[in-house]
């Protein structure tokens, strides 16, 4: 059910994405939906930021090896994982968390849920940046750079309903990150 | 009204922001409203997009001296002008055409007009980037980038109601482009 709201939102908007919908997109009874989330929509959605958040944060964690990952190959990685979303729902798809800030000016909420998935995000990609060598400071820029650069390609993407735009903004940020 | 229209929509969102909101804000009859705009909402939208496009093409335009603005200058102001609309609407304002792609995805008018919004943009800054003597190729990837990346980190300031993200985006962007 989360997954599902996470899709519908990032498809279609915070807005447009209510209980009823994710209800039908998750194949589950409106009622099994209320169960699990008796605060409604504000507490599926937190949940879904929460569940993008570990999808986006994931493949920035250390592998196990005592090699670190560069940071350049990283966030190529980063750009291609979402190039493969828009290919996959022909420009459908965004990102949840930015859909949310765009709809949820008044939900304080919803809001601060945005702003700790982009900030656990931050901080996966400034430790893969640390690993590298890179320092704090310059880190932290880097992966806020990266990830604000990503989303803004996200949309661009989609209005443009073409890769062009996204495969250049990915070409300009990666050559950006250390080796 | 249709400034109106932007503004409620880049604060707001397209879902939530509706004829009857626009005529409120506005301060016009919801009658004028429909005489001037018989299509409805999306043709307030469309019109709306238009002159978010003239707000961020105009400052980019040739200044009437022979002399290019250094396309580093250009991209810093940029960053500046948004800047200061987050501090004047305490983070409540992101961009229109944002939202619209965020919240238009079954909406193939609405999103042909947010491609040509950013179009228009993204010819602009290029154009400021080939006066500089930068490439056609390298201008056209630094222009979206600049954007996208632009777009990003309002999203992130607004989900953290913060400045930091987005001063350290303009930062690493500003560097990025040729004095």
């Amino acid at each position: 059910m989360v997954r599902s709201a996470a899709v519908l939102i990032r498809e279609h908007g915070l807005a447009p994405t209510g209980m009823r919908e994710i209800a039908a997109a998750a194949d589950a009874p409106r009622g099994s939906l209320q169960h699990y989330f008796p605060d409604g929509k504000d507490q599926v959605v937190s949940e879904a930021l929460d569940w993008v958040a570990g999808q986006v944060t994931r493949p920035l964690l250390p592998d196990g090896t005592d090699r670190p990952q560069p940071a350049r190959k990283v966030v190529a990685d980063m750009f291609a994982r979402f190039r493969r979303i828009l290919e996959l729902t022909d420009f459908a798809a965004g990102c949840a968390i930015v859909a949310t800030v765009a709809d949820a000016s008044a939900n304080d909420r919803l809001r601060a849920k945005s702003a700790e998935a982009f900030g656990a995000w931050r901080a996966a990609l400034t430790d893969v940046l640390r690993r590298g060598g890179a320092g704090k400071a310059r880190a932290e820029r880097l992966a806020v750079t990266a990830i604000a650069a990503l989303e803004g390609a996200l949309v661009l993407a989609r209005a443009d309903r073409d890769l062009a735009a996204f495969d250049a903004v990915a070409k300009e940020i990666t050559a950006l990150m250390p080796r």
